[in-house]
């Protein structure tokens, strides 16, 4: 069973403080229990570069490293999962691919994704969201607070992890949903030391997922 | 042996008159001996939906179908093969991750990488090029002419496709270096019916290659 609980995603517009191995490290020693590698803006070369430094420091620390959108990168860097978005690759093609040990994760932003993902036998947890305002996804999808969220980790059939503008100060809203796990992005690396920002969110997270 | 005489890429903006799977098919019709999937602005969902549609085409003719640069994509509709560029994801992950039976491309731009794309012991064939101007490519390399075409087929251990702003009327040239084939976009798909426009192509090909 993963421990979803606080999902930590590197994303190259919010890293600029350390390299991406020490990032993800630090995040590691604050409590991180997954880690996500995200990138938009670069080549396949570039990702592929950076994602394997992500790979070495996961390995590690024997972390769960799951790669966005890109199934091929994921598996040239023997990530142990992808997480996918609805105008990503079909499911079944995607677990067909890479095998029956690999972690298959799904974005869902209302409860009729969340419905449609909880049929899909080849996903292992849906991410929910964005539930609060966020800068980082370029189009974000509308956001749905965390009322729809308490009601998405109720018909999920699945582990919800909620994913959008979740900070500190916000984040006690958010585990009242009682859901898998948090996703941050900006909490953990947009300033600051990453092992710091972590560990604020796990003191807050303990004992309540 | 793969015949790479007559290689034929879609590209979503040269796909106006006909659906996909016709516009390749005709293009089959006309003699093509590769089709190619190439899309820049579109996700994955419509990738893959588009080219499952090219597959079926290519696999109604035997005719061995290559996606470019998503290798997810490619083992995710079944094609024969994956053309990467200098900037995607390593040859050696690419062959990992496909297997053997896999047909491996990479772009090349300069006699330099001619020569490293030649000791890799993971790539079946290289595409040379752009030959002559084009604007199918949104950041094109500066183009080569025929003269390093020659020599790139020259020192080349590889099939060498020679690819860029081909034509009916400058086809004849490319021919006179030699290679192992031609690839065309525009040329193919831009106007007309893809079946007049390989067809004469095929014509001018005809005993050269
Ligand atoms: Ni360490």
């Amino acid at each position: 069973m993963i421990d979803f609980s606080l999902y930590v995603i590197t994303d190259e517009r919010y890293l600029n403080v350390f390299n991406i191995y020490e990032a993800v490290e630090r995040a590691i020693f604050g409590g991180a229990t997954v880690i996500q590698y995200r990138a938009k803006r670069k080549t396949a070369k570039e990702m592929f570069e950076e994602a394997s430094l992500v790979r070495e420091a996961t390995k590690h620390h024997d972390i769960p490293f799951i790669v966005n959108d890109r199934l091929d990168l994921a598996l040239a860097v023997e990530a142990d999962g992808v997480h996918l978005g609805q105008e990503d690759l079909p499911i079944d093609a995607a677990r067909r691919i890479a095998g029956n040990h690999f972690i298959i994760g799904l974005s869902t932003h209302n409860l009729n994704e969340v419905e449609e993902a909880s049929k899909e036998k080849f996903v292992d947890y849906i991410g929910f969201g964005p539930i609060f305002p966020t800068t980082t996804k370029e189009n974000p999808a509308p956001t749905t607070g965390t009322k729809l969220l308490c009601e998405a980790v109720k018909i999920s059939s699945l582990p919800v992890v909620a994913i959008g503008g979740i900070n500190e100060s916000n984040v006690d809203e958010v585990l009242k949903c009682k859901p898998a796990g948090i996703a941050v992005v900006r909490a953990a690396f947009e300033s600051g030391d990453p092992y710091e920002n972590v560990k604020k969110l796990r003191e807050k997270i303990e004992g309540k997922i």
